[in-house]
């Protein structure tokens, strides 16, 4: 094929797949940052960092995702060589799980890991909808203390936090799936596959709204595209005890008061009563220690979209408004979410491992960030240009280049082989602080002009008229070439200064 | 599917496929730290970093890898929705090409940037070969001066260097393939088929030796385990001057004098002198700015593996020895290499825009790195552990693990739900430095109990004896309450001093 593109060029077309794109540098700065500082909360919490390949068996991974209605289930996957089909990791949990598993004599019980990576999802792609995205992920596996539940909703509030989300602007809220479980089955329907179509349709609240929901839960919706999808089937009671349920969380209310109004859902259920049981323990610990409602919430409308949860269930909100791409002001929305996973560890062992954890859609609050004014960036260092007015000369722009960067100072000699004009719009383009320029004349005078591209910029937005600038002085100066370090030291502290 | 495995739980069994694995906190970390290194060089280098996706079309990246006469060739492909190919990245230079070609009038040219990240080989795993690893690259596209590609190169050897590889113990080989080519055309050899497997057979002197190389150069090889690779087909007379090509660097001697005997080798040809004229302007621009031949050698042996290179090609080995599986004393080889590769925008664009980049193995340096005892991490913090003796104080214990935090210390309270002796050798496993220890006694006396499980640890090596052992007072002591963090961190301060 190589050879055939070589003898006869065949135009490739430059694109993506839909739901992948590149990242510039600003992000790229960015993530890393944030990343930095959850890390460091997670750190201090005594969370050790583990790493899992992107590619695992796909029967290891299993099919957790909401959408397995779908003919390719939303998991990238492919065969090997040997027939057996692998998939690319659509979350970090389920690798975990395989991890804890092989490993399981070695490791420290309870083991407390964060992973922090990219995951793959095939789905429909739609706007700022990616097919690849960031998760950093926390889990506490091998204990079944609702404590371990509680500690990772705490940590997500102080990750947040830490990341510059003010108080007031986010809430993790909490449910617990056990009491949904126990209104199933106070309605009759303990059915498994009842449970799932039940638990997607009301994850689609948010989105959606409680008539949509009430349509899924019965007969089914046709949406605005005419595709029709097959509702759970309830009836009319069992809607409405369903939708209490879901709703039981609207009126507000202490997590004491949200517990007390379920506790008269769940009816006789065991399993509804051990889900209250459960959150009861979370609200008394996280009112011991002081984390109030208005950072940990309880919320019977969160269910979250994974298959593989069994207790408490997690969902991290930024509540402050922005615009939607239809011109509504809505809430920002999830930046991520876990829960209680008791069973995903004994598909392997054949024995329960209790197991819990978070998960931050990194990429999300990346966005999240970027709207808030706080996805800090260290500063760009774009790099100080050495022009190259004589070839001859390489080795002495060089060494300007060298006592920059042994200075600290992120420098470049250009390296295409275009004229001055070419190479000064090559630093200006570049976002170049300074370009220097060392000609024959300077080089007699032992010499360097350094120009200021910055003010360049600056003066050439403000100016009117050519003749207006052609009469400003360019933001250029003269130094011996001696005191080069020193001199752009010094522009470069005074751009800094007036960016301030 | 999971709800067939929850009613009726099939064992799966917790592997990973070939070539995959695990990595573990330190890894993790040292490769942070060898990531942020290497970034501090080539920022200060003036390159801005990219991050394109892991999955793009097929076709936009092409198939360039060595090994494209095994059926899969070496990527790991499968089908989009659309029945469109898609493809887990090889390399992180044809997702460059991609982009620039997508981007072209967007970007400055030269346009420098650098990219990290796991790129996927659909190869035989072997022992330290895995099928994911880790590249570090830096480009230089629209350049076509041999400048660029000296640049890339010194960019390395200072990477290295940065790394902690002392002077001596790396090299970085610089070839053209335009003087293979010249002396191919010499000898009448310009297919293009032919070419490739002629590259191929070079690439393999290291591994399999002269021998072998000749015979692939010839009629063909018969391997160990039996497998015959056809070869290129050459005459006596051909093998003999492709090798004299191969083997003019053995004889050693400066950049200079090996540029010397190619002169002799390529004859009349004009892509071959081509090739020596940009080898020595790369050379006079080393001698002037000062890299030595002790960093950047030439070395005719020097082809790499991938299909899309033009010119320049560079190599960057490790020059000490270690100790290989079958226990010989070998160099420990490649850690990354490079080269010029001017037509792969052109396959977008259909215009040349020439391109050259350097690619460190991340994976492959840190293995190295380790062997050197460089491959530092930043020291481990392993929580101090608070232990939960009454069940209805946790509100207590987790104040003592908020003041750690607060003061900067790692600290977790135990979170399982069993007793001391558990807990105890879980902090242990866990790698504490220090376990609290409160219990009723201890809270009416105002008191904690700080257990020194380092002191612990070095104990129990050194004890020979039970009885010695019960003797021995454990490395443990009593501290007022409110002395909590003070005496922490006075320990884990003494137990820095005595590992320091």
């Amino acid at each position: 094929m190589s050879k055939k593109q070589k003898n006869k060029p065949q135009r490739i077309k430059a694109r993506l797949p839909k739901g992948f794109r590149d990242i510039d540098a600003a992000e790229v700065a960015a993530t890393r940052e944030m990343l930095n500082t959850i890390r460091g909360v997670y750190e201090s919490y005594g969370f050790t960092a583990l790493e899992t390949p992107f590619i695992e068996y796909a029967d290891a991974l299993g099919k957790f995702l909401p959408d397995d209605d779908r003919p390719n289930e939303g998991v990238f996957s492919f065969q090997d060589e040997d027939e057996q089909w692998l998939s690319l990791r659509y979350d970090l949990t389920a690798p975990l799980a395989r991890h804890v598993a092989a490993n399981f004599d070695k490791l420290p019980k309870p083991f407390r890991s964060m992973r922090m990576g990219w995951v793959f999802r095939n789905e429909k792609p739609g706007p700022g909808r990616f097919r690849q995205f960031m998760q950093c992920d926390a889990d506490t596996v091998g204990s079944a203390s609702p404590l371990a539940d509680a500690e990772v909703c705490m940590m997500a509030a102080d990750a947040l936090e830490a990341l510059g989300i003010a108080r007031g602007d986010y809430v993790v809220r909490v449910n617990n799936r056990k009491i949904l479980d126990g209104v199933l089955q106070g309605i009759g329907q303990a059915d498994e596959r009842a449970r799932l179509t039940i638990l997607r349709a009301i994850d689609k609240l948010d989105r959606l709204g409680p008539d949509a929901v009430r349509q899924l839960l019965g007969e089914g919706r046709l949406d605005e595209s005419g595709d029709f999808t097959r509702g759970a089937g309830l009836d009319e009671e069992q809607i409405r005890q369903v939708m209490a349920f879901v709703e039981a969380g609207l009126e507000g209310g202490s997590r004491a008061d949200i517990l007390k109004r379920l506790e008269g859902l769940v009816g006789g259920s065991e399993t509804g009563r051990a889900g209250i049981d459960e959150l009861a323990e979370m609200a008394a610990f996280l009112d011991a220690v002081g984390y109030g409602q208005d950072r940990i919430a309880f919320d019977p409308s969160v269910v979250r979209g994974l298959d593989y949860y069994t207790g408490p269930v997690f969902e991290a909100e930024l509540t402050f408004q922005v615009t939607d791409e239809d011109g509504n002001k809505v809430r920002f929305g999830s930046v991520g979410g876990g829960g209680r996973y008791d069973d995903l560890v004994a598909r392997f062992t054949g024995q329960p491992v209790p197991a819990t954890g978070f998960s931050v859609g990194v990429s999300r609050l990346h966005a999240a960030l970027r709207h808030l004014g706080r996805a800090h960036a260290p500063a760009q260092h774009a790099p100080v240009v050495v022009l190259v007015l004589d070839r001859d000369q390489v080795a002495d722009y060089w060494r300007m280049v060298e006592e920059l960067r042994a200075a600290g100072i992120a420098a470049e000699m250009y390296m295409g082989t275009s004229g001055l004009k070419a190479q000064m719009k090559y630093a200006d383009r570049r976002g170049a602080p300074i370009a220097v320029i060392v000609g024959e004349e300077e080089r007699q005078k032992g010499e360097v002009q350094l120009k200021d591209l910055i003010e360049g910029r600056r003066k050439a937005a403000a100016i009117a008229s050519r003749a207006e600038w052609v009469e400003s002085r360019p933001a250029q100066i003269a130094a011996p070439r001696e005191t080069l370090v020193q001199t752009v030291r010094d522009m470069l502290a005074a751009q800094a200064r007036e960016q301030g």
